[in-house]
């Protein structure tokens, strides 16, 4: 009887995270040349570390590192990379390589490997398949990015109404190529639509004259094959679904999701979203300071835009300010608390619609919370920064000038942060892309408004 | 055979989500009190959308659902409920209806339903559950809390390692309380410790005689029972597992995590850092104003704080002001260009950490790159901010105080957008949380002290 080897018990340090010392090891193995030792030192990581180790090091180890490991290069790995990496190793890399690793995969893999990268790439990956995997391929790329179709794998394991548990053991042990995952046994009628699902631990549980329709599953969700990614990974998530037929329009069964498939897409858009509200594109660390830096222009050019506008509602006040300097102290709080009041209310109502909790059927209630908020908000902050004005320059009538400035802007903000993400999305711009930009300009300007506004109203 | 209802080929409209028409349709049941009717309209639902429309409907139609539904409930309903919901819906029902409801519940399930609760419901909870249950709800609680133990189910199918393929499928055919959903047989040694895990599809696939040692997949991942759940999500997701045994201090198997609830936990996490990057709390639509004017007052107090300081770097200035207004209607560009990319560089940075991306390995290269970006960006908004106050102002030294003052400010953004969330990682605080006060401190005061500092030194 075996002993369970030490390293199967791993402890927190080992366990769930490529370390600092395999990285160090690998490139001074990659360094000195020593490829036995490299082959050794990666043997027992996952392919997913390997490409972390990849995304980590810099450029010039990175084409030590693949030159090194030539042919050896596991094909798993280049699926793992991030996509700016994948274009860089891909270029990089001779076309035998690319071969020899290509092999390696899975259909869907190879699918998720090339579609996005540019057609000379894509050409050159799929003459290195071989004919039946190159179809297979093509076919998936047939149905539009961001869909069900793109998502399925087309191996799956399906079975008449009319066959019986022992019949669909005898199928599977028969079989040799079985899908590399799978869960379920769809349970199809003569027309190929998916009626029912039986999964396997029912299978495994039930006697071998047990007929199949008594023991499926008949209430469960078909994806049609256009859905949108998106949409797929909602409903695993939601619905706690392991997985789900995909059919074409006439509803044949033509592929299988499983959950790690949705699960990655569902991380993928969280992922997209934080980053887009925060205004970086779709960057990775291995990207360089160019593409960075442009990546990232565009978000600080539309700032720019904003910021000048409201610089412009400033310049009306000009001699107000000079009358009363104070003003100019003071006006970035009302515009600070105000921005960071709406981001708050924008957040949640960009993160509310992507995950279906923002519908139309509570709408109205979420607006007129996030106005009550602003405006409960704003009362009490109105009376911090008012006392604080009053303290600082020695006057009540700054003072109310601060607040009610605090309260219009804090109002504003609720306002701006649920309506203009509501409005994007009906309009069918991503609302957490341009949110944020539309809302500061309107804490901005509302901002320096009604404070300058009453204050040249006012205390002039 | 079954012709396959045509509402198993859903559309897109109706297949992912509650309609409107099904909210409108229940609360119009509701407020006529027809409970057939109810019955009849949530029966085609999942519990999960059922936990949605509760969310969405107002504080009173859901008392009045609740009352309509009374003892009908169903305790998975209970399971989806936000938390902020959960509390409010559990507070309101009678013990009965409660006791009725859990029972419907795994173990597991019931453990994720009462962890968050306060003692008194806790225990409310705990003395409806069945002895049996009870023990093996209070089990899992004594594990601390966001670890494997309570992610964890305890209901598993394990095989010692001299069994064979038939004698494996004899015992789950013989076996009547087999967990909801399991996808690996677990070997197992003589002291209880994981030494494999057959897949079930592998199981399937195999004669009766096959030994399952020689089918056991042996290079798998353990989980301690103590991880953090954050920890186990990552491998989930980062090494594709499936189910993971999990196992105490002496190695030996005590439960399975499966990736259903791992990936609910990162989901739950990328959420969360979305939520605290905006200065958000754990809040959701369903909670009442004062509850979420309570949640985001911190955020807005520390944003006062630190604007007030920006503020007393301005007031240092105010001759300078008073003598040239246009710096007051310039200074909030160059603040916020910098507040915006230190937001872009804290965001990559907090996002990094929290998905292993952001390493020992690469650290100071991605410092360096912040450091260029921000001196890139700088040089060129330097010039269009210049042109555009020596356009606005006529004033060519004007501009170039505007330029160098940009230069210097997302050159500050970046580093700090980068060295304060790796800073407050090593501190253990949690970066998400508290970056973006500091950052935006940073570039407000650098921002204002630059911009103004040089305008006192060059245009006086």
């Amino acid at each position: 009887m075996n002993e369970p080897e030490t390293d199967q018990i791993e402890t927190y340090d080992t366990a769930f995270e490529l370390g600092d010392g395999a990285i160090a090891a690998v490139l001074e193995a990659v360094e000195s040349g020593d490829k036995p030792r490299l082959l050794a030192l990666l043997e027992p990581l996952h392919a997913a570390d390997v490409a972390d180790l990849l995304e980590q090091i810099g450029k010039t180890a990175r084409r030590d590192f693949l030159n090194l490991w030539g042919n050896d290069l596991w094909g798993e790995v280049l699926s793992e990379l991030s996509e700016s990496l994948r274009e860089e190793v891909i270029d990089y890399l001779p076309a035998n390589t690319l071969a020899e690793a290509l092999r390696d995969l899975e259909s869907d893999d190879v699918v998720d490997l090339i579609e996005d990268l540019e057609v000379l790439q894509q050409n050159l990956l799929l003459d290195a398949l071989e004919d039946a995997d190159r179809v297979a391929v093509e076919q998936s790329l047939q149905y539009p990015e961001l869909t069900a179709g793109r998502l399925m794998q087309r191996e799956l394991v399906m079975a008449p109404t009319h066959w019986t548990v022992g019949q669909a053991i005898d199928l599977l042990r028969q079989e040799t190529e079985l899908p590399e995952q799978f869960y379920h046994v769809m349970i199809v009628d003569p027309k190929m639509r998916p009626v029912g699902k039986v999964p396997l631990s029912s299978l495994m549980a039930s006697a071998r004259d047990v007929e199949l329709t008594s023991i499926m599953e008949d209430d469960f969700k078909t994806i049609p094959v256009l859905q949108s990614d998106e949409d797929v990974a909602y409903a695993f998530n939601q619905y706690h679904i392991v997985s789900a037929p995909v059919v074409d329009a006439d509803g044949r069964l033509v592929g299988v999701i499983t959950i790690d498939d949705a699960m990655e897409v569902l991380q993928q858009h969280a992922e997209e979203d934080v980053r887009r509200l925060a205004g970086v594109g779709d960057e990775s660390f291995s990207d360089q300071v160019l593409a960075t830096t442009w990546l990232r222009f565009p978000w600080l050019a539309v700032n720019l835009v904003t910021s000048i506008m409201a610089s412009l509602v400033i310049a009306q006040f000009a001699d107000t300010i000079t009358a009363i300097v104070a003003l100019a102290v003071l006006m970035p709080i009302v515009a600070s608390m105000g921005g960071n009041a709406g981001t708050q209310s924008l957040t949640v109502a960009v993160r509310g619609i992507a995950t279906k909790d923002l519908t139309r059927a509570n709408v109205w209630r979420v607006i007129r919370r996030e106005v009550l908020v602003g405006l409960l908000n704003g009362l009490i902050f109105a009376v911090v920064i008012g006392v604080v004005g009053l303290v600082w320059f020695d006057s009540v009538m700054l003072g109310v000038v601060l607040g009610l400035a605090m309260i219009a802007n804090l109002l504003a903000a609720g306002l701006a942060g649920i309506l203009i993400p509501i409005w994007l999305e009906k309009l069918n711009i991503d609302p957490a892309l341009a949110s944020g930009a539309f809302v500061t300009t309107v804490t901005d300007i509302v901002g320096f408004f009604s404070f300058l506004g009453l204050a040249a109203l006012i205390l002039l």
